[in-house]
């Protein structure tokens, strides 16, 4: 049965009392749960012997802070889905209060993948982001964390963040779960109009056309009225960013060989 | 019997297999041991099953190259005091290429306390301090790690990390161990010419009379041609740096209310 824990110092007192010699699976999510999340979670729970799923927005991972103020928040749906899908057993809601009890005056920063692509576009967001995970992992230290590999370029960081600090959990990244679209699964999404959301199908018909160059695909994007923030290849990966009204949505691919 | 350890990997791998269930004392150094360093050692081996040091010259900290390049090493030495005393258990000797194989693109930093004080006059050093003693507590794994009230600053700056990241490891200050002069006992003492070490005496003999103000002070010590860089007072405490030659000289003591 779901147990909903309400801080990190509950849930160390359950992991040092209760959980002792049990594998921790860890799934941290800002909420407004979507099947993306849920494949993250049935992963963990085939992999570890207890799944724990973080909720909490994080306030100083968005640079807009209207996008912050949209941020869907469905506290009620998310923990009825967690009930009825079994993968998780303990939901942590976490308060600003705790995580940033030190006012955010400790950071932790990359200097080099963070500053492309999303980093560039977003800045400040990677450290908030990399912040909060660390204060995550080490707050719940679990054996496994799950990302999903639609943000692949933060998955990366948190893995690079892993082996700077010598953390002993492992970072695993799952493939992006997809609408029949092909657009990926994002809270985001939510905030589409229907017209928006058309344009969303539009653009993921024509970014998943993975035998045409980031050009072609530019070209394609342009006549579709859809704004492109970056479309790049970096080590064996394309990725992109489009504007759609003022939501952002991200996609990337490993490129065949 | 001293163990000497040439990595983070080969110490988790002993902790994992022989230290099961023993708590562990963890005393983070750059080598050239005197008495303050033992005194923490010996404190550690009071307080815990295991001791182990770590010693490493932490590029990132110097903001001066030429300071790095003169702080003084004397592994030999080191390790025989260690196998003297018997307070430490492991002596671990740490490699750039381990610690820095992200080549410091990660960082740790803190924007409120790093930047009064030292911190003005070295920038990027508690960036660089944060940053391995973070790296070194994650390693290492510790119940509990020592550090001296000597840099006083830098243990409130570890401390705050301690309580900002959820690190189950305590961060013990130990009291600042002092020369006859009163001169607190530092590795940089040992770059001191005949000359500078009776100037730096005298700066101890001044700053150490309590019941003066700051002004005081600094008025004694411009008679004696000892430059400062900062004597002021913060949460009721006393903190001083000064030069004598090229050497920086810090010390620090809690006022009488």
């Amino acid at each position: 049965m779901l147990k909903v824990i309400n801080s990190i110092q509950e849930w160390k007192q359950i992991k040092a009392r209760q959980l002792i010699n049990q594998t921790i699976g860890f799934v941290p999510t800002m909420g407004n749960l979507h099947v993306g999340h849920l494949s993250l979670c049935k992963k963990s729970a085939s992999e570890n012997d207890v799944t724990v799923m973080s909720i909490y927005v994080n306030p100083t991972q968005f640079n807009d802070r209207n996008d912050l103020q949209k941020y869907p928040r469905t506290l009620e749906m998310d923990l009825t889905l967690l009930r009825e899908t079994k993968f998780v057993d303990y939901c942590l809601i976490l308060t600003d209060e705790e995580v940033y009890a030190d006012d955010y005056v400790y950071q932790v920063s990359e200097l080099y993948l963070s500053q492309m692509m999303e980093g560039i576009f977003r800045p400040g967001h990677f450290t908030g982001m990399l912040t909060v995970v660390l204060k995550l992992l080490l707050g719940v230290a679990p054996n496994r964390a799950y990302f999903g590999e639609k943000d692949y370029q933060q998955y990366r960081l948190i893995d690079g963040m892993k082996k700077a600090f010598f953390l002993d959990c492992d970072i695993i990244a799952c493939p992006t779960v997809r609408e029949e679209s092909g657009l990926p699964f994002s809270s985001r999404n939510n905030r589409l109009s229907v017209e928006e959301k058309q344009k969303a199908n539009v653009f993921s018909s024509i970014f998943l056309k993975k035998y045409q160059s980031c050009e072609e695909i530019l070209q394609q994007l342009q006549q579709e009225n859809i704004g492109v923030d970056y479309c790049q290849e970096i080590e064996g990966r394309r990725f992109i960013a489009v504007r759609i009204g003022d939501i952002r949505l991200l996609d990337n691919y490993p490129l065949e060989v």
